[in-house]
C-alpha cells in the first residue's frame, strides 16, 4: 500500500491536514504515517499529537526539534534540528510520498529531507502571497515540491508562472474550508466557553456578542512583537467587549508576546478578556462563526471567515498580499485604529465567500495522494 | 564598513567567487568574511580553504559539515550540519549581506541561515535549468534570495517570470568567465603536468592532444554512479589519447566514482590515463583551453568552455536543460556513444562563445554588493 | 598569553566561576575566554552573559543549545546541541585549557568538546556525592578532567580513590564561598526587595523575618515535579511567613514546577509569597543571610548557607549523599514535614561551618590555572 | 518481554558483541533491539549492519552520525550527532535497558542518551586501564553505567574502587575470548585467503608461516598517525615475510593511515603485503591462530592472542596500561625495532592464558541482562 507521510509541525497545519486525514481514512486505501515536530509535541503547545491520536490517526513519530531561544537563531537552529531528525525519519520509515502544509518556517526542513531523498513532495496552500519570510519559505517549498494543492485560482496561476507542470497542479481548494462547512450548520453557539476551563479569565457575559483575537509575532520585526501585541490589548481592553484572546504560536517573538499578555494581565487584570491556550479547530470556527468579529493578524481570518462570513480586522503587515475576501478591514498597528474598526466593522456576520474553497478539499487531496503516478517533477 | 560573507563549499564554487573577491579586494570599500564549509575544508578535498587564505583573503570561520554516508541521507544530514553552525556563524559575525553560487544541495543551509536572521541574501547564478535536484535547489535558493547575479538573459528572463523584482536581478555574466578570460591570451600550455606531481599515473606524451575528464555522480541515480563512470573509463581508455582524469566533487554518489576510479586502475594499469585531484582553477582552464576537448558532466564543459571555445561531450542528464553554446555534444551513457563522439567532435578548439559572460562579472558583482541599498526583497 | 576558557552554561555556575574571573582578571597574566551556552544565554533565564559582561569579562562565544521539551529527551537533545557548538567553538578558540563547574547534565558537552580534541580539562567541585544524573554527570566529568578542584577533603579523598593523580587535585573549596564571606561583613539586609522589582506578588512586611523557597525538579522523576512543588507551596501558605520564592532551573521539569508556581498564584493568590526569577548572587546570598531559613533542594542551602549560617530545609532526594554542615534539617516531599520543619528549624542563624570553604577558593583557582604545566593526565 | 537494546558502532564493537546476542538469542525471553550507528552503516567500513543481520539479529535502527572530518573536532562532532540520533531512537523503541561495549569514542552518545532518560546502562570491558583517550572515555562511560560486565579481576577491583556497587559488577570474562573458543579447536588454516577475494594484493605462498598487522591511529597524536604507519610499513616490507594487513577503524587519523598504504602500495609495490578491509571475526581469528604472530597497536593482539597463545608485537602507546599476557612484547614506533621483534618473537603458539576469559561471557553477560532486577545505581 502506497504510504502517504503526513508531516505536522504546528496547530494550525493540523487543522488544514484533518481533512485529509480524514478522507484519506475513509479510503482506506493508502498506509498513513503521521510525523508530529517542532510545537505539535509539546505540552505548552497542546500537544497536538495526541489530538491527533485522538482523532484515530496514527503518530509513528515525534520530533522534538524546537530551539529555545528568544532570537531568530532559533528558527534556523530548529529548522536544522528538524531537519535531521526528519531526514532519519524518512529513511527509516521510507514514504512514498510526503506532504508539507503552507509556509511555517520550519516546513522547509521535511521539504529539504524529503527532495534530498528523492521521495515525492507534496505541498497544500503554494503559489499564495504575504509580506514576510513566510513568503519565501512557502515559495522555496514550492521549488523543491513536485505536486501542488493550492486553494485559489490566483494561486494555481502562480505556480504555473513559476513553472510549476501544469499537470501536477490540483486547485482543490483550502481543507480548512472543509472544517468551516459543518459550523455553517449550526443556528447558535453551542460551546459552554466558561464550564470547560478552556482557559483563564474572568467569567463574561457573551450574550450580546464577543470578539475573537489572534495575533503571532511577526518574524521579521520580532523585537517589536511585543509593542505589536500591546495596541491590540489596549485596544481590545478600551471596547468593554468580551474577549477570547487566544495564545500566540511559536514563531520567533512569542515569548515577548507571552510575557507582554501575563505581564497587562497581571498589572490591569483586564475584566473583559479571556485568554485561551486552545480550542479544538471545529470548536474555534464555531466560536467564529457567532462572534461579532475577529481581530488580529492570523490567516485563519483571512481564510476560513471569509468563507464563514465573519468580519475580520487584520492588524499589521503579517497578511500583507494575501488574497481577501469582502469580510477582511485591514489597519496598521494603532490601538485607535484598531479600536476604530472594530466597533465600525465587527458586527456579526457578512456575505460568504468561496474564493478559499469549498469544503472538499481534503477528498480532492486525498484522492490525488492515493492516485497519481508518482514520477518526480525534476 | 559593510560586511560581505562569502559562503564556499567546494572548489568549484570557490573557482566563480574568486574573480568576487578579487574585485571587493582591489575596491576596499567593503569588510569581507569568507566563511569555508562542507568539503571546502577537508584535506581529501584539497583544502580549499588554505587555497583562499593562500590567495590572499580572510576565511573568518571553517565549518565541518560534511556526514560520511553512501545514501542521500547524508546529503540532508549534511544541510542540517550546515545550517545549525552557519546561522551560529552569522549570529556571530553578523554579516550586512551573504553571497551564496549556484546550486549545490549544501548551499540551501546558507540560504536559510541568512533570511531567517532576516540578513540580505544574494544569489549568483540563480535562474538556469538543469535536470535534477540541483534545479530543486538553485530555484529554492532563489526564492529565499533578495538581489540575484544570474549568468545568461535567458536566466534574468526567468527570475523576472519567478516574481523576483527587476531592480534586484543584475545580469552580470558568469564570473567563472573572468578567470577563462586571461587563459585566452596564452599560446600554449605552460603547465609542467607531470613534473609537478599534481597527481597518479603514467607519464604520457601530450605533444599530440590530450583530453580532460571531469565527471560528477548524478545524484538522484546515486547507486548506478559507479556504473556510469565505468562507461566512461572503458570509451576513454579504448580511444588510447592521452587523457587527464579529474576526481569527482563531494555529491552523494562520489564513494562509489572514486572507488570505480581506484578498482579500474588497480586491474587495468590504463595507460593513457593520469589522475588528478586537483588543480588551481586557472591551470585547469589552461589545462582545457590547449586540450582537444573535455568529457563528462562537469558545467565546466558547458559554461567555462563556451567562452574557451574547448569541445565538449556531455554525458547523461546531469546538464539537461542548462543553456549550452555550440561547442558542447551530448551523448547517453554508453561506452560506444562517448568513444564515437570523442572521435568526431573533439579536435581542439571550434568558435568562441559570450553566453555565459564577457569576463567581468567579478567586477560587476562587487559593485552591487558594495553599493546597493540593503532592503530585503520580502 | 594562555587562554582559559570558561564554559557558563547556568545563572548558578556562574556564580561560583565569579571569584575565579575576578581573580584571574586581577592577575593579568591570562587571556580569559568566556562562552556563555544553555540557560546562560536566554531572557527567560535572566540573561546571565549580560550580567557577565556587565561585571567587566569577555564573553567570547554565544551558544543557543537548550531544546524546548517536556521529556527527558530534551536533556540528551540539548547536550548533543552543546557538544556539536562548543566543540566548533573551541576549534575557532583554541583555548588552553577549559574550565567546566560542578554537575550540571549539559556541561558534559564541553567536557567531551575539549577532551577529544586533546585540550587539558579543569573541573570545579568534583568529588562530592548527591543522589541522581547530577552524580553520574560529576563523576563522568571527572574521569575526563585533566585538572581538579574540590571543594572539600571528602571530595578531594574521592577522587584519590578514582584514581585520580594526586598532583593534579587542588582542595582549594567551593568558590561559592568567596561570594560569601564579603556578606557576612554586613550588619543588616541592604536591600530593597520590593522597591527594585525583583518579580511579582504581594508586598509584604519582611520586619519580622522572612523565608527563602529555592525549588528545582528532580530530573529522574520529572513528572513529579509538579506534584512536589506543591507539596512545598502549601506548606509554605500554611506558615503565614512572608517568603521569597525564587524560579526553578532549566533542568528537565522545570516547565511543570513553572506551570505549577503559576496555577497556584492564579488560583489562591498567596498573601505571603513573593515570585522573584533572578537576583543577583551576591543579594541573593545577603537575603539568605539575613533570613529565618531556605527552604527547597537547591545546593545553595547545604553549601553556601553552610558557611552563611542560614538554618535549611532540605527537602526531598536532590541532595542526598551531599557532605553537609549542621545547618541542614532535611524532610520528605510532604506538606506537613515541611511545615514543621520551618516552624520548628528556621528561626535565624546558627554556627557557621567552613567545610565547603574559607573564601580564597577563586585566588588558588586562579593561581592553577595561570601556572600549572599543561600536560594531559592520560 | 523485557526489550534488551544493544549498539553496535563498529566492526569490532560487533565482534564482541555476537556471543552475547547469540546467547540471548538462544534464551530466547528478551526482545533484543540492535542499533547499529557511525562506522557500522558503512560501506566503506564494511556494512556491519548487514553482516549482524545475515547472523540473524534485527538491527531496528541504523544512525548515520561520522562527520567527514581530518580533525579530532571530527571526533567530537560525530559524538554530538550521535548522542542526538541516538536519544530519539531510545525515546522511540522504549529500551528497558541499554548495552555498550568499551571504550571508543562514539559510545559516550548511547550512554549519555541513556542516562539522560532514566533508563539503565551496562557496560561492557569496563574497568581496564590504557593510555589515552580511550581510557578517558572508558571510565567516563563506567560512571554513567548501572551494570558492569568487566573481562578481568584486575578490572572487577578497579571498578569497585571507582566506588560501583560491588552487587552490579559481573566478572564474565571477555565475549571476544567466546569467539576465540572455537578456533582452538581446529587443526590447520582453512580459509582460503587468496580465492575468495578478501582484499587487494600479491598472492603469497603462506606454507611457512604469515605475519598479521593491525595498526589503528593513536588518537591524540593524529598527525602522527601517518608517520607512525610507515614504521610498521618499512619494518614489515623488509621482513619479506607474507603478511596480511587489515584497514584501520574509524578513528580520527584513519584518513591518513589509509592515505599512507595507498601510497606506499602505489609506489613500492610490497610483493609480501596483501591488504584486506575486512574479516569476519571468527575468520580473522582463525588466521591469526595459526599465523606466525600478529604485529600493530590493537587490543586483539592483548586480549585474544593471549588467550590463542598467538605472539604479539605491540607497537606504540595506544595499549599502555593495559593488562597483559606473556604474548606480548613491547615495542616503540621504530622501523628497527619492530622488525628486531618480529624476527626474535613472531614464530608461532606460545602458552595460552585465560587472563581475559574462559569462552563463556556471552551466556553469563545474557543471563544477567535477561534477570536481573533494573533498578538504576543512582
Amino acid at each position: 500500500m502506497r504510504r502517504v507521510c503526513i508531516v505536522v509541525t504546528a496547530r494550525t497545519s493540523y487543522t488544514k491536514f484533518k481533512p485529509v486525514l480524514s478522507a484519506l481514512k475513509r479510503r482506506g486505501d493508502t498506509d498513513v504515517q503521521v510525523i508530529c515536530a517542532a510545537s505539535a509535541v509539546l505540552e505548552k503547545f497542546g500537544r497536538v499529537d495526541l489530538a491527533i491520536e485522538n482523532d484515530g490517526f496514527r503518530v509513528v513519530e515525534r520530533i522534538h526539534s524546537l530551539i529555545d531561544s528568544e532570537l531568530p537563531l532559533g528558527m534556523a537552529k530548529s529548522t536544522s534540528m528538524l531537519l535531521n531528525d526528519c531526514a532519519a525519519a524518512f529513511a527509516r520509515i521510507q514514504p512514498d510520498i510526503v506532504v508539507v502544509m503552507a509556509d511555517r518556517f520550519e516546513i522547509l526542513a521535511p521539504a529539504i529531507a524529503a527532495s534530498y531523498q528523492n521521495i515525492p513532495l507534496a505541498h497544500i496552500q503554494g503559489g499564495e502571497t504575504t509580506g514576510n519570510i513566510d513568503q519565501k519559505v512557502r515559495h522555496a517549498v514550492t521549488k523543491l515540491s513536485d505536486f501542488h494543492f493550492p486553494a485559489t485560482e490566483r494561486a494555481a496561476t502562480l505556480l504555473r508562472q513559476f513553472a510549476v507542470r501544469p499537470e501536477n497542479i490540483f486547485l482543490t481548494g483550502c481543507p480548512s474550508i472543509d472544517i468551516a462547512l459543518p459550523v455553517t450548520r449550526k443556528k447558535k453557539l453551542e460551546l459552554d466557553m466558561f464550564g470547560q476551563h478552556f482557559g483563564v479569565g474572568p467569567v463574561m457575559d457573551i450574550s450580546r456578542g464577543y470578539l475573537i483575537v489572534m495575533q503571532h509575532p511577526v518574524t521579521n520585526q520580532y523585537s517589536a512583537a511585543r509593542d505589536q501585541v500591546q495596541e491590540t490589548l489596549y485596544a481590545v481592553a478600551a471596547t468593554g467587549i468580551p474577549t477570547f484572546w487566544f495564545w500566540p504560536n511559536a514563531d520567533a517573538g512569542h515569548e515577548s508576546i507571552s510575557k507582554a499578555l501575563r505581564v497587562f494581565r497581571e498589572n490591569r487584570h483586564p475584566e473583559n478578556i479571556y485568554f485561551i491556550k486552545n480550542l479544538p479547530p471545529e470548536d474555534f470556527l464555531e466560536l467564529a462563526y457567532f462572534s461579532r468579529g475577529i481581530i488580529g493578524n492570523s490567516s485563519v481570518a483571512i481564510r476560513e471567515c471569509s468563507f464563514l462570513g465573519v468580519p475580520a480586522v487584520n492588524i499589521g503587515s503579517r497578511q500583507n498580499g494575501r488574497e481577501r475576501g469582502p469580510n477582511v478591514t485591514d489597519v496598521n498597528v494603532d490601538r485607535n485604529e484598531i479600536s476604530q474598526a472594530i466597533l465600525t466593522n465587527l458586527n456579526g456576520r457578512v456575505g460568504q465567500s468561496t474564493l478559499y474553497g469549498t469544503g472538499d478539499a481534503g477528498e480532492k487531496i486525498a484522492e490525488v495522494l492515493a492516485n497519481i503516478q508518482l514520477e518526480m517533477a525534476g
